[in-house]
């Protein structure tokens, strides 16, 4: 945990509460795109995205907690830690999922499993002719316009987890996303170079 | 369990585990909607849908278990079986969500989480001036052309939980979707006739 101990954390209940949600979903798409592409170094991020949702529980009960002034407030507060539970338990089943890729433990099965699925994950190249290159994820809000959700970019050697909207896409990155299969391909063209008008220009 | 007697289970290991995959998902849409709109209803539909899921983890176990000829088989189908707990544990908190609605112990805190989640749940009623109106899911591929994600429809007094490609858009339907806020909005605009051409066309 100690790599934690330096970590900001929000100071409101409510903050910590979405930040739990948000990581919490995070960790379930990285942990499928780390069995999907075996990737250990997604895998370990996983691992380290549960810690850090532990920190965010903890800080989340002990504010939660403190705020009861009587029987009504206690009770009401308990359906707030049963929600951060149900969190916590989503992210535990990825953190599972993260171990079996540290072990290679992948069935091939697994991985057609999150091939099949209504909403999947790919893999998309950024060719340097582009429109996608040099714009910031929040000009290009590509889950509205491509119906592509991107979780994570490779850019060279290093990894980019959890990209946030100022995050400007370059030639070469490899983007991680999540969406159908449709939606996929058309994200794809788009990185290709193919289609070269976004659909909100 | 009596109701899912007669409901049919896929008939091989891959398509069962991709029903689980799907089922969980929708679960977990399904409970936070349920969540945010006191939907009593769509709680109930989370713990069936939890009955299902227990039947087709039950189905694949047995299937999995009986394929196994060797100890290196064994192992390799003890992933498969890891990864299926994961899926089902996710499910779980879905359905402790889906409880605490049916309960009302929902805290106010817990919607304004689910509201300022990065991915979010909205609700689009369509306005019979809408392009949307008298086309199917599959020709509008709002997943790919909003962003948005359809998780029921609200038809007069029914609802459609995980509508199908086939299903045909009505007038005055309430769309219950997941997206961001900007894709929310976007199919909104859609919906209320101020948008008038779909990015597909």
């Amino acid at each position: 945990m100690e790599e934690w101990d330096e970590v900001e954390v929000p100071d409101n209940v409510k903050d910590i509460f979405v930040e739990m949600k948000n990581t919490a979903e995070l960790m379930v798409d990285l942990a499928y795109s780390a069995a999907l592409f075996k990737e250990k170094e997604m895998a370990e991020e996983v691992l380290k995205l549960e810690e850090y949702l532990d920190l965010l529980n903890y800080n989340l009960t002990v504010r939660a907690v403190l705020s009861a002034r009587n029987i009504r407030d206690a009770e009401r507060i308990t359906s707030i830690l049963q929600m951060a539970r149900a969190i916590d338990d989503i992210s535990n089943a990825a953190a599972d999922l993260a171990k079996m890729v540290l072990e290679e433990k992948i069935h091939p099965l697994i991985t057609e499993v999150i091939l099949e699925s209504e909403e999947t994950i790919g893999k998309v190249v950024v060719s340097p002719e582009s429109v996608l290159v040099g714009k910031t994820l929040d000009e290009l809000d590509l889950s509205t316009n491509t119906g592509v959700w991107i979780i994570a970019i490779r850019r060279g050697k290093r990894w980019i987890f959890d990209p946030d909207e100022d995050t400007k896409i370059m030639p070469g990155d490899i983007l991680i996303g999540r969406g159908t299969r449709t939606a996929l391909d058309y994200l794809k063209e788009i990185a290709r170079g193919n289609i070269k008008v976004m659909p909100n220009e």
